[in-house]
């Protein structure tokens, strides 16, 4: 018989210590995970001092295991380690977390969370008010600060600074790619959305008339969601104020919202985050506790989400489906016809409000943060100069006007009062990433619409097990798109969809 | 302008270094209630691996917090270091933590939590199964390994064994104090279960007739949560398959278990735990995240419950408050007069089975398994020689017969299986505690069955703050006993109330 090694001296004893501080994270985390849920899910408001006492001395316990100081010898020794490619793809991951937990200096991190829920804070007194002098007073800060820490990623990376921040939330996606991609659809956008609406203008629609009650919508969301394959033995569906979707892969913990007069915001909504859900459900369970085992990207992710929600369950197909247990649960009533759902789900308005767009304006409301917060970012503009610039590009990409309506205008997202820089290009490059993962579905499956309209959504489910789910963070977001669709990000295929839904 | 003194050098700085780890542990230890309460009250079963996982790496976390080895020095250093006497008294709790974290070594606490896990789990077939040969195998294992914790501990702290366990959970009661307790209840008793049982053989009692709804259930527990004082700004309801007071004293998370045949069970055991509630939520909250801080003992927590469900709940002047509420919520039938309800809630049965034991015959079942375990874990009886002496306490105590019966004799709690010595007489002290606290209150407000009768609660509440929840571990139990009541713990004031209750 052979000697056995000495412990921890196999063949990547670097590798391996670096495994072993990643499980323990991985637990931390899901701990964070179940009570950050637990507090916009669960907890009554006299809990909130302290839990958030508790939930900072965990979040600080998390950051020093992730600013160990033996990490970076770690690191270092495990590149020289024998690897293979996915221990190579785990170690990559693990340089990226460690980049962006010691990137950037404690005073910073520290000054920068306080400005921003003050900022945030004050914003939510100030949005109503529509008070955008007073909110510019602590958005400067976040601005200054934003840029402060823009300046040491990108010193740390050799990125851009507007990269730097982009790449925490889609590694491997730089600005000269949302140049070209949000360009073109810059051309083609604004037509489309006026010969949808002129479409649409010939075709009536009739609004459901409720009420739906709380206990019906429960029921057919949990029915949808079995439909769509939530595994309930790992998730929940509850209520919360603002519906996300949280917990941990192995416990999926979604909220949505109800109102007895719209039964279809809760629903579509919890179809959406069924999607983030299922992604969540069926990373590699081999996987999980390491950072090659985690979600690619935040625009990955809203691909999922935008792939239930946008591809499936407003296509007509799905809609066929959904009908009859629609009058299941609410009872007959004209609106609930297929063909009418299909119009209702379906209609183009450009509006204000981003969070209320519908699927063909939607990208101009992102296009349009992201030619602001780039610059800005950048140092081409100043935190003043927002407003004039919002008012001109809502001119330009939805014909609206908002001079002087700060609250529908640059007030109404959180993200920037946060100092959020580097996630709106998200929402949109999931978009496409949906639409171009449906058109590789339906090359491989050509009688999609009639499996989907007969309730077999296997085909589906399986293409994204397959070349999405099951990877995980195996690939750089570029590698991934090119591995399952066969191409890079290609918004032809956004386009396609968009014409042939909206105005074929 | 004088020099202010470098940091961390007040007049107390190793009692200053022991309250910072403590508050640390503090928030640690809310973590891991909240994720505690969520597996029992929320997570769905396929989240449990990897919640076992977190959970574990959570506690490892807060036993490497509690055996940090700076402690020790500081605990010898702050000794010596000037304190008032409400420092001395949380000192006095650091060291009892510590005592209990460094005590044992690692490798019997982990033999002994593998040994009562598999106990435990073997158990729950083996009860329905009435299986005490199987049993046995395990559960010798599990009292060899308390026996060898009893004695270290005994050793650490200068007590007899059994103490040492017992000091866990009782702080300063010792099983001598115990004895003559226990001896004078077992002289009463079971002459009062006979007069109790012949008394009410001439008084008719009319079965509440269902199905009384969950929702109507729920509402109607809420309402007297309401009534009882129960602060939903900081705690909640909801449900688990077992019943429990989870949660942290700023947000206590109750749950309950309904059945539509019978909302007395439920009702009850909502009050039960309310009583456990308000204790926590009344902790004084300038005290929390030290020792000094939390609720003092097992004994005294259920002489909250008690207080709430015997003392006030199941008293006719309350009754009569809770009969319209009944009505409200489920109509009206006969079984709902207050007089029937106060029948009914005060039925003397001696059973099999201690949880489903009435107040009156509950101490026989408490008493029986402390004259087993005591004896078990100082060496004089063996495992084996259990159900003998259960069937012959048994039948003294209550005159049943249990020979060949394990599944509802010495099978019937998890207590034992898990290793938990030392904890079943919290159960009868907390009995014997209320009964001494509600005659104290009695002493001060004669009048106190009619404000109750007229919905006025505010003096047993005032009563409770002012003497047992304000004060939380600032006193040991006998001393605290002392402070509320005017005297130690006097059997005589349980006694009184029985026979006025039951034979009166």
């Amino acid at each position: 018989m052979q000697k056995s090694p000495a412990a921890g001296a196999g063949p990547a004893p670097a590798y391996a210590e670096l495994t072993r501080v990643h499980s323990r994270l991985h637990r931390y985390n899901h701990v964070a995970s179940i009570v950050g849920w637990d507090r916009n899910a669960m907890m009554p408001p006299g809990g909130n001092e302290a839990r958030a006492a508790a939930e900072a001395e965990l979040h600080a316990l998390i950051h020093r295991t992730r600013t160990d100081p033996r990490l970076a010898e770690w690191l270092r020794a495990a590149e020289a380690e024998p690897l293979d490619a996915f221990a190579r793809a785990n170690l990559r991951e693990m340089r990226r977390d460690w980049r962006e937990a010691n990137a950037l200096p404690d005073s910073l991190v520290e000054a920068k969370t306080l400005a921003g829920a003050r900022c945030e804070h004050a914003w939510r007194t100030q949005r109503p008010a529509n008070d955008w002098r007073g909110f510019l007073e602590n958005f400067r800060e976040v601005v200054r600060l934003s840029r402060e820490e823009a300046k040491l990623l990108a010193n740390e990376t050799g990125l851009s600074r507007y990269d730097a921040l982009m790449d925490r939330y889609e590694p491997g996606v730089r600005a000269a790619d949302i140049d070209r991609l949000f360009g073109e659809v810059r051309q083609w956008l604004p037509d489309l959305i006026r010969r949808a609406q002129a479409k649409q203008a010939r075709e009536p629609v009739v609004a459901p008339k409720g009420p739906f009650r709380v206990a019906a919508q429960r029921a057919l969301n949990l029915e949808v969601m079995t439909l769509l394959g939530f595994d309930f033995s790992a998730g929940r569906l509850d209520e919360s104020a603002h519906p996300f979707s949280g917990g941990v892969p192995e416990d999926v913990r979604l909220t949505t919202r109800y109102n007895e007069d719209d039964f279809a915001r809760s629903l579509l909504g919890t179809i959406h985050e069924t999607g983030h859900a299922r992604y969540e459900q069926n990373l590699p369970r081999d996987w999980l506790g390491q950072p090659v085992g985690t979600a690619r990207s935040y625009g990955v992710h809203e691909s999922q989400s935008l792939s239930f929600e946008m591809q499936l369950a407003r296509s007509r197909p799905f809609i066929g489906l959904l009908a009859p247990m629609l009058v299941r649960h609410f009872g007959n009533q004209p609106a609930l016809e297929p063909d009418n759902l299909y119009r209702l789900w379906t209609r183009v308005k450009p509006g204000f409000i981003r969070v209320d767009a519908d699927e063909v304006t939607y990208p101009a409301h992102v296009i349009l943060r992201y030619e602001i917060e780039r610059p800005l970012i950048e140092g081409e503009i100043e935190a003043e100069d927002v407003p004039a610039l919002w008012d001109e590009k809502m001119q330009a990409l939805l014909g609206l006007a908002t001079a002087g309506n700060y609250k529908d205008g640059c007030l109404q997202d959180a993200h920037w009062s946060d100092g959020a820089f580097g996630y709106f290009p998200s929402y949109t490059l999931g978009a496409m990433y949906a639409a171009q993962w449906f058109a590789a579905i339906r090359r491989a499956v050509p009688d999609l619409d009639a499996l989907i309209a007969a309730g077999d959504l296997a085909p589906v489910f399986s293409w994204l097990r397959a070349n999405i789910w099951s990877q995980a963070c195996l690939w750089e977001t570029p590698e991934l798109v090119r591995r399952a669709s066969g191409e890079a990000l290609n918004p032809r295929h956004f386009r396609a969809h968009l014409e042939k839904r909206y105005a074929g």
